[in-house]
């Protein structure tokens, strides 16, 4: 049995996708958009290691189907090209002949292989994609490493985001720097017009694609899988890492002393972006965070916490700074699972509002100061057994409605 | 094999929970609201055969429990007392012990056996039920047969809802004319203070408890629980059927020619009922009715339908007139079933919007015209088989923010 080593993983609030070694990016106006830049790009050195977990929409989006055929030519990718203001969802034969176009017309660009290029899109469904501003836009393109470019990229993949998403962490393996950085974007769970949650990642890693894919699949479930905005997944959404080994590390596998590192690293960066999406929920003025712990299985824990931050009688309850707990009791009690309401002690922040099927008394006063942070914490117990999981959501405001109810027009 | 008789089933939209022989109904203000009246009571002359079902939450509010008592000793009912403004869940030990007060006392009020009693509860969730104003409210009920008096127990029970529900239906079995009768309450499926779906109907049909309890549970499935407002599930939600047998006909069970008529008009008030309860959601403008076709199971048709119907994106584009069909997709593309895109169409009223994957031309002004119909009607056919279904809800409006963001205080 190979030993564990424990490597001390440092957050960088700053990094992004061109802070692993050999990684470039850059973001363009190309009138997909009327003046928002629209067109991003990130490219590789050398061809990198890929991994991408997709939509659990039946109705995936074009550019999906594509950047799957291109994993499955071996998984090795070295540039993705992203654009905003159209989906290229429900778009029918001629929306899969498009988003063969822009892989085709990105791998000419950056002299790559068709097969070692992925393509994504967000935005409007169900319209035609503009391909001669497309064309126009990839000559635009000049990826380097500089933050300028970077900021660039971050912005291009925005659509009803109201900042930008990105960080990177840093960490030793084999005695060698690993970088990991990532951008994201998204709103709501679905926007089928502005939509989608996207998060591209990059590493200088040694990892063959196998390994990659089991490391983003298994932090994808605790980080991306586990926010929430409105309940709804999109047709486009996508999380792609590509790791390129140029930090010269001993390639990682399970069996690698520093495997649980690398994990912890890769979940760090998605669960940061992934917090970062569910704080710009459409309208939301506040993060929930959803912690339960005492569950008889991890999927019951999952779940419950999806339930109360994903319950809209909660959500609304946190927009309006109202205690009322009652409505975490609900969103629990339809959780699919069988929990028993005796077992069951919930709090707010460190306040007790229930415990044990009985209802607490608690200061209001201390109850409304929870609900005025930035973020708000709501922790459930079932007391049923030890899985324990969080889930992230934002709550329901007049925005989200203001928002929504006109988007097309 | 017996012939099957199809009745004409007359739908009375003045009939209500005395229309049928038998039932007399009352409703009081005993103080647990400021004004509203909020104590209401059926009796029935006779005994009458019962059936309900109930919340699908795990944590179950006292009355449901102690009904369930009165339910397991025969399910013979002779009275239900139901009262607003406190809902007498999650309140422990304490709040069993006053549903069982509850059913005592308007048993003794009534002279009738407790266990021939049952208990409904709607409001405010974890606070103590003050005994002392339903002591004081129950001699106050003089429950007759006026109109007056239904109507006075129609708003009793209600509590965030705009309208007083009610409907009947009559027809013959037997050559005896069968009444049905129903009130309802409900603005949200749940809200935990203020909340809850109730609804009540009453009969003259003799029947035996356990095929009412069949023909209940069959239509519920296809009203009640087919409709949504913000996808949530009460502590306290219940249907509950009383039929007294006063009509005169033969019993009636599944090999009784008239079968199909008597579930079609019991799931005529259901349908009715429920239809008033979507279109009555918080904040709601306009009802939404989603029909879903060519769906492979029946299971998958409902969910289906369901699905758009409570999509928070969908909802808010009916509250836009916004004919954003990818909404539409959005919301069928995650139902959970494995639906093939280049198999589905979709309408809104008349006009075909996606036909078999590929996105329609269609007139904006048509479309909005059907968005502003005060019941907008969307259709999905999967193209994957015979099974097809209906649900209803309602649009999402910035009053649903407004009502559940400062409830409680």
């Amino acid at each position: 049995m190979q030993e564990v080593v424990e490597a001390s993983i440092k957050t960088d609030q700053n990094g992004s996708v061109v802070s692993p070694k050999g990684f470039k990016a850059d973001g363009v106006h190309c009138g997909l958009r009327y003046t928002k830049l629209d067109l991003g790009v990130i490219v590789s050195e050398v061809p990198a290691s890929a991994a991408a977990v997709y939509t659990q929409s039946c109705f995936q989006a074009a550019p999906l189907k594509v950047t799957q055929e291109s994993m499955a030519g071996g998984s090795r990718i070295q540039a993705v090209l992203i654009n905003s203001g159209n989906a290229n969802a429900c778009t029918g034969k001629q929306g899969l002949a498009n988003a063969y176009s822009m892989r085709r017309l990105c791998a000419e660009a950056f002299g790559l292989d068709e097969m070692q290029t992925a393509v994504s899109s967000t935005g409007v469904i169900g319209e035609p994609m503009n391909m001669e501003k497309i064309m126009e836009g990839i000559p635009l393109l000049k990826p380097d490493r500089s933050e300028e470019h970077a900021r660039a990229f971050e912005t291009a993949i925005l659509t009803t985001d109201t900042c930008i998403k990105h960080t990177g962490v840093a960490f030793e393996i084999d005695g060698q720097e690993i970088r990991i950085g990532g951008a994201a974007k998204g709103s709501g769970m679905i926007h089928p017009n502005m939509g989608t949650m996207l998060g591209f990642l990059t590493s200088d890693a040694a990892i063959e694609p196998e390994y990659l894919q089991m490391a983003l699949k298994e932090v994808t479930d605790t980080t991306f899988n586990q926010i929430t905005v409105d309940g709804e997944t999109s047709t486009n959404d996508m999380v792609l890492v590509m790791a390129n080994g140029l930090a010269g590390n001993e390639p990682l596998h399970p069996g690698h002393p520093q495997w649980n590192d690398f994990k912890e690293g890769l979940g760090e960066v998605c669960k940061q972006l992934a917090m970062m999406i569910a704080r710009d929920g459409e309208g939301a003025t506040k993060l929930i965070e959803a912690k339960i712990s005492g569950a008889a299985t991890l999927e019951e824990a999952r779940t419950a916490a999806k339930k109360v931050v994903g319950s809209s009688l909660v959500k609304t309850a946190v927009y309006g700074e109202d205690a009322n707990w009652g409505r975490i009791i609900g969103a629990l009690g339809h959780s699919g699972f069988s929990i028993c309401a005796e077992k069951v002690t919930i709090w707010l922040g460190d306040l007790c509002l229930f415990s044990r099927g009985e209802p607490n008394t608690f200061s209001e006063e201390e109850a409304a100061r929870c609900l005025q942070e930035s973020t708000v914490m709501i922790r459930a117990d079932l007391g049923s057994g030890d899985a324990e999981a969080v889930a992230w959501g934002c709550d329901l405001t007049y925005d989200y409605v203001k928002i929504n109810a006109s988007y097309r027009t």
